[in-house]
């Protein structure tokens, strides 16, 4: 059953739109750049920013310093949190976000100073962080000024986990979700809703339920005990690099079709209410080809769709101590680490994943013959991660979606990984949703980052109305 | 018939062998590193030096100015020619030698300073150039001295042909010898003889009869407009790197072994006197394991020296484009470049091996049935070359071997090439010999780079003794 939100709720933001966009100003100005030790300060500083809007609109906040939890040489900017509620006969949602930014320099080429808002003639927000993440982590603070200004009560306990290292690793995130304060902080959170991520594409919005989980591997071979001559040894010696490829080309075919034994036996059929999902998907092959060029595997919109979201994949990163300059030079590198990784699916897990793959490359490589020696290192692991899209906050997301864009969303899942929503999904036990406000070109984690003006406006009415079919 | 050099020049290189050394030692303190642009000053300070000491003994002398021939930003060094005796009842002949050096610095793990000769309690002397090859270069001073001074005639005509940008990859020294200049400065010449490899092993003299050639490739697999992430993209598309792997992965077995169609066909085959040769030389696997360590594909010493003398072999060198730091990152390379090369025996050329490596390896790309596109480039190439051990200069340098160290030398093949010896071998249309003075472990290109004491005397007495057993 839909319970939009109030008009009064709605006809804010509309009022207010302009202010909510100088606001987003005033924080993308804050250069938070988590990634450059200098900046650390101004991460800081964005915090202190942040805390002090949640306080303006009733928000019970506490910073968390990092630098108690995980003593590092460089100063970590807190989590702030918040709380604003608690009427048991409510659910209680807890809302993640970041204030870091990734790096940004107009000489990387920028049409604008990337800490300088810009609207574009055509309502682009222009300017790092305006998708990623400040301009949603702005859509509550949108959605708690406009309650508080308009008197109105909120429909469900609200807290806050606002993140300032997202960027770099999440340095101390595990490790304070993990601690005594957290789990008290915590108590009685019902449900989370993260919204980090973007819309399948420029034109729908989505509600994601998906990540793939990843095993990140180093396959060392050893040969010699120093780099040699190719004139001088070539045909006398074993050559590492020569097994690695032979060892790396055992993992895929030519079409990237998996060939570790095992492995594609582990993924979970496919129902026949999931096909619906990819069909309905607003996608076409146009979208991806500005960066794919014509290589793609396949132009069945489903397939390729699913290639992405529900198959695993195993892509080859590159190879360290060769040859990597276009010098002829003639050596035989010695040692050589080839670096791949495979993205993980239900009902995989990363140990028995590892387990196969471990046991194809050992295989593999005794077959050679040789006298390298291999060492393989799982480098870092994440499980994949899955919800219920027939549960409540899934629901509520898409009755939102509905409210506020007049159209179902986009079922989707993102096809790389956003650790937080597994640490929450782990450590909190209860429904995560991601909840995403701009689109797919918004360019993130490039230059001229954006987010078109009406993704931010009718975004922070979405998420203000998920509170409402949600509670 | 054996004609032995005359006791007076043997007497007199004994006699001086300390001012031998001292005059190297002059020799190595002058810094001629032609790979360093701001040495190109000691690198001509080095010519003006070595063109004083042939004048000294008599040699007519000219300079060539390379700066003419092949216009360039950096200064060239000139090659330095010399002349002695015109008559035309003996044998003239060309001594080629270079008189750059690699680059040093003590940093680099040199026991002592690499620019002062230093004589070792174990009379090693060690200092760059000392081997690699103003050694060599000194022994033809040291034997015009020893003539000079004691008032013997040269049993043969002589020219010298010193080279400064050896080091360098010989800038410009093949439009030289195609000139109208070179051609008349060199009429009359009936042997070559390079004196710049060395000896097998560090026990028995070599007389080197062949040179393997070579053909340097880069193998350019393109596929998408950019790099992409492999959590978004992962199994959307042909991953050139994938690709390239696979493709270089079908040009040799896990133990070295050609697999390109007809390379193998065209080496020509052993005759039966030649794996003699292989059967008399000094050499144990102990010789190398220091470098390769337990990594020899066989253990016959036979089989392992006719690996690197006298067979092809086709090594990978690394791959350009990809990642190659040990940084986990999660790209998808959108171009990348392979890069190989094969090494040629008798009775291959680069053109057949050429066409036969890039029929093959565009088979095989087809059969990957990839949208990646296929670029091959043969960057490099240069012909194998086989003297005739049977021939007067070759068994002249037998007989010198036998007259000063006692026994017979290995005849030997290089693995890798010295591309002048060729070059030579061409224009001239005349006999080349190499005939090494320093050993095989005088670390050539390496730190503490050395030439033993005997070495260099016996060299000297070597050299000398060639001239009367070629005349």
């Amino acid at each position: 059953m839909s319970t939009p939100a109030p008009k009064e709720f709605l006809d804010y933001v509309d009022a207010h739109s302009d202010d909510f966009v100088n606001r987003l100003g005033e924080a993308v100005s804050i250069k938070s750049v988590s990634g450059d030790p200098d900046r650390r300060p101004n991460v800081v500083e964005m915090g202190d920013w942040l805390e002090k809007q949640l306080k303006m609109y009733g928000v019970e906040t506490k910073k968390v310093d990092l630098n108690f939890i995980v003593p590092s040489d460089q100063m970590l900017p807190p989590i702030i949190l918040g709380k604003i509620g608690n009427d048991v006969s409510k659910k209680t949602l807890l809302v993640y976000g970041h204030y870091d930014v990734q790096p940004a320099n107009q000489s990387d080429g920028w049409d604008t100073d990337p800490f300088v808002l810009t609207t574009m003639p055509d309502d682009r927000l222009v300017g790092r962080g305006s998708s990623d993440d400040k301009g949603p982590v702005l859509g509550w603070i949108n959605v708690l000024e406009a309650h508080y200004q308009s008197n109105l009560e909120l429909p469900v306990n609200l807290q806050f986990c606002f993140e300032g290292m997202e960027e770099s690793g999440s340095t101390g995130f595990n490790e304070f979700l993990s601690s005594e304060d957290a789990n008290n902080w915590f108590q009685g959170v019902s449900n989370v809703c993260i919204s980090d991520n973007t819309w399948l594409t420029p034109r729908k919005p989505a509600v994601t339920y998906g990540l793939r989980g990843i095993i990140y591997y180093a396959v060392k071979v050893s040969g010699p005990v120093k780099d040699l001559h190719s004139g001088e040894f070539g045909g006398m010696v074993y050559e590492p690099l020569g097994d690695l490829i032979h060892l790396l080309g055992t993992l895929t075919s030519g079409d990237g079709t998996i060939l570790v034994p095992g492995v594609n036996d582990t993924v979970r059929a496919l129902a026949d209410d999931e096909k619906v999902l990819y069909e309905e998907m607003d996608f076409t092959t146009g979208d991806v080809t500005d960066a794919t060029g014509d290589t793609l595997v396949t132009t069945d919109k489903v397939q390729l769709l699913m290639k992405r979201m529900r198959y695993p994949s195993l892509s080859l990163h590159g190879i360290e101590g060769a040859l990597d300059s276009n010098e002829p030079k003639t050596v035989i590198p010695h040692e050589v680490t080839g670096r791949f990784s495979i993205r993980l699916v239900p009902d995989q897990n990363p140990g028995d994943i590892d387990q196969l793959i471990q046991s194809h490359l050992k295989e593999e490589f005794a077959k050679l013959k040789t006298k390298s020696v291999l060492c393989i290192t799982a480098v870092g692991d994440g499980f994949p991660w899955l919800g219920d899209i027939t549960h409540s906050s899934f629901q509520a997301a898409k009755r939102a979606t509905q409210d506020v864009y007049g159209l179902a969303p986009d079922f989707t899942r993102e096809g790389g990984s956003i650790p937080v929503t597994l640490s929450f999904a782990d450590k909190l036990g209860v429904d995560v949703l991601l909840l995403p406000m701009g689109r797919s070109d918004d360019g993130a984690h490039s230059t001229n980052e954006k987010l078109d003006k009406s993704n931010f406006i009718n975004g922070t009415k979405l998420l203000g109305t998920y509170l409402y079919e949600l509670k």
